[in-house]
């Protein structure tokens, strides 16, 4: 059952939205409300774990400070437990998918923005105040671009956004590409897909791209790994289904930035659960 | 009691060492071997703590592949445990000094090096096998100056060699500065102390030092925040007990390189045990 965001105008249709989109779901599996044993969110934004209170939503308009868990649970009456999306699907790719095996684990979803999640001593830590783990705002230039989180955030130089910015004004410089041939001459038609597709068939500029992108990435994994030795780098969202032209670099460059006492210790895998990482993680969420 | 390292020639002359200075100890206490619940060493590399292993000590020979938890263990017939000394301070802070009020800290050490330790949920972590908290090795420039170690790392930037080196080359450039007075004209004298010194009087060149040093530094507590959202960062090692001169621009510049979520919710303060951090330390660690 898939609602679009966009489609819901205010926080209390979206109330009401998951109340019935629960009822459909109970009547389908012909289940009773009592089988229900809770219900887990994952939301893109700032959020108090032990609380379920949102802070704030990238992107969303008009949610901020919500306690959402108490909400929603007085609506549905049951237990409510609410996260950040990346933390939720971190707990689903380290219940079910490719952290399985492991207790120190840093997950990273690449997207629009890059977001993180730390799996320690095998459990998600949260910080002290439920906001750790935004990798995409780590500093790879204490002298770079410009946000409001600060200077040289790793994904003002690999979000989605900046992938297609270079690749598009590269082209409209000239570059000849394998990429504009891809979208059919439209380059508002470029995304992280078509340049991926044009890099594994070995085109030049899509190559570099992710070059460039997976050496950023590097940066910011080394400075991770030097200060928290995970035993694995699980990488996730959109651009991570690209598969090697971004693995090969990335490992490369990571054991490049490090010394060998942590580049023998530290693998770099893709997480495994595709895009139902978040919905199947929720899920875990409600039951853990 | 202390010795110099220095003095000492091989291992074994060490461990003898270690043990005359234990009956020393114990006599000068007038205490039985019985009533020595165990021996604490913070040693300056990388340790596996679980095995009292040291896999290698920066900066002293002939200490590669060392079980120094066995062979101290068996010498000094009681239970050793052995840790990294900036682990062992941290521990030091975080049991009696000014950790103690705080579940999640990351506890710094300016010197020669940059180190790093860190509290989670009240206990040091020391990541998948024991090496993680080398904060000094995070780098703040993707394209930054290149060490073993990666490109870019802060102590490159903020080490006493490169403070040292910054006030030297401006003075030898013509740079009129207090810090050529203070060491009465004989530039190989200059110590981070002494830039401490003239920056705290004003002196211009010593104030640009410390500002550039806390920007680095910022960078890297920026990013370390966003990562792992601590309650403090607690600062020690000689720069750290410079005051004002460092922790004013630090605590501006960090503020400035995070969101307001994050700027609001950090601290950061001065350790408190001094040098004795690493022994006290070190006995918290037998006693753990």
């Amino acid at each position: 059952l898939r609602r679009r965001t966009r489609d819901i105008a205010t926080r209390e249709a979206w109330v009401d939205a998951v109340e019935e989109g629960l009822a459909a779901l109970l009547a389908e599996a012909k289940a009773s409300r009592r089988r229900l044993h809770g219900v887990g969110v994952g939301v893109p934004g700032f959020v108090d774990f032990a609380r379920g209170h949102i802070h704030q939503l990238t992107n969303v308009e008009g949610w901020e400070d919500v306690p959402l868990a108490d909400v929603l649970g007085q609506r549905l009456q049951t237990r409510v437990r609410v996260d950040n999306d990346v933390n939720a699907m971190a707990l689903g790719e380290c219940t079910f998918g490719a952290g399985r095996d492991y207790d120190h684990a840093v997950f990273v979803t690449l997207g629009t923005g890059v977001g993180g999640a730390l799996l320690i001593d095998g459990s998600l830590y949260r910080g002290a105040y439920s906001m750790a783990g935004e990798i995409g705002h780590m500093s790879i230039n204490a002298r770079g671009r410009r946000s409001p989180e600060g200077r040289g955030g790793l994904e003002l130089y690999v979000g989605n956004r900046a992938l297609v910015g270079r690749a598009v004004r590269q082209i409209k410089a000239g570059r000849r590409s394998a990429i504009r041939e891809l979208v059919g001459g439209d380059l508002d038609q470029v995304s992280p897909k078509t340049i991926a597709r044009a890099a594994s068939a070995g085109d030049g500029l899509g190559r570099e791209i992710f070059d460039y992108a997976a050496d950023c990435l590097a940066c910011t994994f080394a400075s991770v790994t030097y200060l928290l030795q995970p035993q694995v780098f699980i990488v996730g969202g959109g651009v991570a289904y690209s598969g090697a032209v971004l693995f090969d670099p990335l490992r490369q460059r990571l054991a490049e930035r490090l010394s060998p006492y942590f580049a023998s210790r530290i693998e770099v895998c893709p997480a495994t659960l595709g895009n139902r990482a978040g919905m199947i993680g929720s899920a875990a969420l409600a039951l853990a």
